[in-house]
């Protein structure tokens, strides 16, 4: 789960994306009434399962970006909930169907605490929460929303299988780990961004530059969150730290620090993200090597270039508070490294 | 996977399906090609496993539905095809969605044999033939048939989860069951030959009737496949006899012979399918309390009903060789009981 957790998320001071907040602040009230009224079934286990997941807390990052991107070109109508809903309804999907285990993870001893219901819950719970994102679509009734949406769903998953194929293998270089985060992270942040316009009925140009804005933003947001899951550049251990060490997932930090590593370094990652063999004392380990090849730093700079781009896919726009506060949101997922 | 193989893929005497098979084969080979060329992908996991389940054999009766029910209709266009390879992708999802085991089915040494590439792959190889259904139906741009399958897609997901709640519950009465096979199984059936009509351009009550027409058969269906998992009427046993039971699973047959059961026997059906204690010798014991009670014969009679119900949906529609080859699909499915 920690690769798909908004950095957001975790914010106690999150200055940064409070205007962003505010001003969908109304829009999103709707969207919750619609969440939690598409979650309705008289199959008990699926609003149980469904709002577990969705009222966990976050502040719905991705369906803002659908709200404001609509909201920057005054659009009067009612679409953007829907689909701001479905976007948050695929995430959510997402996440679940992250949460299947292998048999092979089980007999490793990682029993996946967040499993509260089990892998055929999981899935399914998922597939009814996509299955109602593409009923509010339709509903909607904009098939270029819909292409754009549908797209994004069938490179997600082709993401999750990229992943699940270079899972455990170190020999993933960074050109496949930032294609992995694209399909699996980016480009739902992409998605999100440009269904706003789309509804809204902008022009193609305005399309792409918040589609642009929402792939960059959403890389950058994944390599921040890969490098605070080994404390970010401060090194003060946040409690949700060593996660994607424990899980013995491939990161750019550790793709990094792996490449140029010692032997004993290499032989280090190998037997924690190969072997899945990860003991609490490797934690400081780990982040050990990785400041001493400055991969967590390098990580944040790869961060900062599509933070940058994100900025300035949003030059050519109109300058409204919607298009203030997604620049804003930017700085904010950058500032949390340190 | 028992409870979706459609009759159709055991049949060796299929007479009955033939000039369905036959009048569809033209457009049938060209949904195979669009199989072929969506499930292609440089993560090569997903063309091996997606190619493994859909080249495994049977009729693709789903699809057949679709091509046929446009056909009817003389429709020109090309829009049949991505739709019925849309209907078998979802179908494929749906198997291997069904394929993800729980950790507690594991430990009650149910390795689920089918299980090649394991939880994580079975459910990110469905995910992505799920987006790839879900943009064919968008290139088709019919919100009418995308209401439909995006409907019957969430519909589909209730039912699973439904059926897992009732899972090994012997407490499940018909009319619960009826409604699982209903959400599970029919109405991808009745999506499958509404499709076909709405993309060309039929009327409502030729709509409605070729649905009605999918449900009804896609109940018989599968209420038939329930039978023949216990050998059906003739009691000769098939290699696939007894997949349902080993599995654990609720059907129409245990539940009627579980309400008119002795104490004995009703400890016999608690030990298999609530504990899942199943040896081999249980399937001749099962086979004989169900006999004693005709709950065969009852459930194909039910089989009877939904199949003659299929039938007189099509009666107002006009007298095409579709139409014809269509009734006789429904005495084909249920010829195989006996």
């Amino acid at each position: 789960m920690a690769l798909a957790q908004p950095v957001a998320e975790r914010a106690a001071d999150d200055t940064g994306i409070d205007d962003l907040v505010r001003l969908t602040a109304a829009d999103m009230a709707r969207v919750n009434q619609m969440i939690l009224s598409r979650t309705g079934s008289d199959v008990q286990m699926i609003p149980e399962v469904a709002n577990h997941l969705i009222s966990s807390g976050g502040k719905r990052l991705r369906p803002m970006l659908t709200l404001a991107t609509a909201a920057h070109f005054d659009y009067p109508g009612e679409g953007h909930i829907k689909l701001a809903a479905s976007v948050e309804f695929m995430h959510t999907a997402t996440l679940l169907h992250d949460d299947v285990v292998d048999e092979s993870d089980l007999r490793r001893g990682k029993p996946a605490a967040h499993m509260l219901w089990g892998n055929q819950a999981s899935v399914l719970v998922g597939d009814f929460l996509l299955g109602q994102a593409f009923k509010m679509m339709v509903e909607v009734g904009s098939l270029a929303a819909l292409d754009i949406l549908s797209s994004a769903a069938a490179v997600i998953a082709e993401g999750e299988v990229m992943q699940l194929d270079a899972a455990k293998d170190l020999k993933t270089d960074e050109a496949t780990y930032l294609a992995v985060v694209r399909a699996k992270t980016a480009v739902l942040f992409a998605a999100a961004a440009e269904v706003g316009p789309v509804v809204a009925g902008a022009g193609a140009a305005e399309r792409a530059a918040f589609s642009a804005y929402g792939l960059n933003l959403g890389l950058a947001f994944q390599l921040v969150d890969d490098a605070l899951d080994y404390g970010g550049s401060s090194q003060k251990l946040g409690k949700r730290v060593g996660d994607d060490l424990r899980e013995g997932k491939i990161t750019l930090p550790v793709i990094l620090a792996y490449a140029a590593g010692s032997p004993d370094e290499r032989a280090f990652w190998r037997r924690c993200i190969e072997d899945g063999d990860v003991q609490d004392a490797d934690l400081p380990t780990a982040i050990g090597h990785l400041a001493r090849h400055g991969a967590i730093t390098a990580t944040l700079e790869r961060a900062r270039g599509f933070g940058t781009a994100a900025v300035a896919a949003l030059d050519g726009l109109a300058p409204t508070p919607f298009r203030r506060a997604l620049a804003d949101v930017v700085g904010f997922t950058l500032s949390r490294t340190h």
